[in-house]
């Protein structure tokens, strides 16, 4: 993959995050579960956003957080999501942007406005999400650069790309371009909602089209009905390269044939916000699998990419991670 | 003022702030003087924002920054300030309302955007801002509803007003309409380079028109011409009810008639942003005085409010100061 101009290319819901504190009883009365990622029509993202506290306001989406994450690492990265010409997706470009990733979709000129997340950070630090798709919608196969695609060393797609109908097939076109051209490509599975959403999808492009995988313990219980952590990364060692299990404040588990590599959690000083942390545990692990280091330091660089990110309100890296590694 | 309906009214410019990392170098190319407030048109924030690094958007304005700290501590108050009708307005308005403030200048329909002041802090947690007024400059005397300044306990009025010319007679209007209905009328210098434009017409109006004045050393300076704290507190003193003179990690003092009461900074664990200490030692400051509190606890509330909103990126409290206090 050495000839590769990118190392990293994110493909995914290009979204602007709208950030407050909220308690549970105004989860409850809004019927958002907690931990959660819930799609919310243009209307119910103003009653919302009308009915929440001051906020503010940071680029998002769950891909393009990992990018930001592994331009952070110094790596080259390079982002594939669909905006509206507007003040959020004037902020989303720029975002990217001004940390060096190839951002070069066309924004929408009509329809729906740029994406927002309304992400309500309790105190117990979990967040909780309500997205409006907005301009996502428009994301389709055409904007899919297939010589982006095939310069990159590894695709990396969300699930929550299964949302968008049009964005499903985008998914499929990169994936199939991705492998075409000897490259691999990455899935996170992004939530467990989402995974219920999709589970057969989900586990017949894991046998056919993914090589590297990211999950979570509550979306691998989603995908394989059972807690089993070590049954699963089994299971799924012996179908793709490899497969990164994380598990809170316990670590990460990387597997990939017969190799287990238990990863620590990376010490913190104060837990604020966890928006992120699975997208920046992305970004260390995949700057190091691009890179081909050992999996102990894929490892160590997405458990301190995910610590930086949990220690303030707010996805994406506000330390560069080329420094704290 | 015990039958007022509001503890503060704040008439200020109405501005959302993005907010970016940025080095020394950064700052010269650009002729940032740092630490400083400086004007710039659209070009040149459009230029700026284009060469600036990844950022957070959350909604600022010296003297909205006061109202905000002052519903965080459970005080009752209002804004007067233009935005226009469109996202940043929406935001900024949002973040007011939804801490209980109330907020009903009428947002303008066209003319320039929501203003927006680019914040570039450096590794010393110093703030440089460039400040592109736009819909600021449609603030007028129209705007100063008599009715609610009469029913504020105090009206507080930010120097920065003085850069969009019509906005220099709402705040003649609003310092009137208190001084009439027998309120107090606050000030806060705002920024050395502010005094500097403006030093003939503060100094008329802190003889003839205001109560309680906000400054820090280098508008002190910049006032008198002298660094002699001392001296400038024994004449203010003289001429208006109260002076707080903030003197960064030095703590402050508040001078009122032959009263000097030096209030201690409150600790902090880590130093993130200064931008909103000035503005927060004043929220503090304010509560206090329109409660009648002894001017010691009013500077224990002021040091803890700044103490809190340095200590992250934003001008705003992230945590609620009814509950530090």
């Amino acid at each position: 993959m050495s000839d590769a101009t990118y190392d990293v290319l994110g493909v995914g819901n290009a979204i602007v995050d709208i950030i407050a504190q909220a308690d549970e009883a105004f989860l409850a009365k809004h019927n958002m579960p907690k931990g959660g990622m819930a799609l919310i029509d243009e209307a119910q993202a103003h009653a919302l956003y009308a009915d929440m506290g001051s906020a503010i306001e940071a680029s998002g989406g769950s891909a393009a957080n990992t990018i930001a994450g592994i331009a952070s690492f110094g790596g080259k990265a390079a982002f594939i999501g669909k905006v509206k010409q507007d003040t959020f997706g004037e902020i989303f470009s720029h975002d990217l942007k001004s940390i060096g990733v190839n951002f070069s979709t066309p924004a929408a000129t009509d329809g729906p406005a740029t994406a927002r997340c309304l992400v309500l950070v309790t105190d117990d630090a979990q967040r909780t999400m309500g997205t409006h798709l907005g301009a996502c919608v428009n994301l389709t196969s055409d904007d899919i650069d297939a010589d982006l695609v095939a310069a990159s060393a590894i695709t990396y797609l969300e699930g929550y790309l299964f949302d968008p109908p049009a964005a499903k097939e985008a998914f499929r076109k990169a994936s199939a371009i991705a492998r075409q051209a000897g490259r691999k490509v990455a899935l996170t599975l992004s939530d467990s909602f989402c995974v219920h959403r999709y589970k057969d999808e989900f586990k017949a492009l894991i046998a056919d089209h993914i090589d590297i995988l990211f999950a979570n313990e509550s979306e691998i219980e989603a995908l394989y009905g059972s807690k089993d952590i070590s049954a699963a990364a089994n299971d799924l060692a012996g179908k793709i390269d490899i497969a990164a299990i994380t598990l809170s404040a316990k670590g990460s588990l990387i597997a990939s044939g017969s190799e287990r590599v238990a990863i620590p959690a990376a010490p913190i000083d104060e837990l604020v916000d966890t928006t992120g942390a699975g997208d920046l545990y992305a970004a260390g692990a995949l700057y190091g699998f691009s890179r081909h280091l050992p999996f102990a330091e894929c490892g160590r660089l997405a458990s301190l990419a995910a610590a930086e990110v949990i220690q303030h309100y707010g996805a994406r890296p506000q330390q560069p991670l080329v420094e704290l590694a």
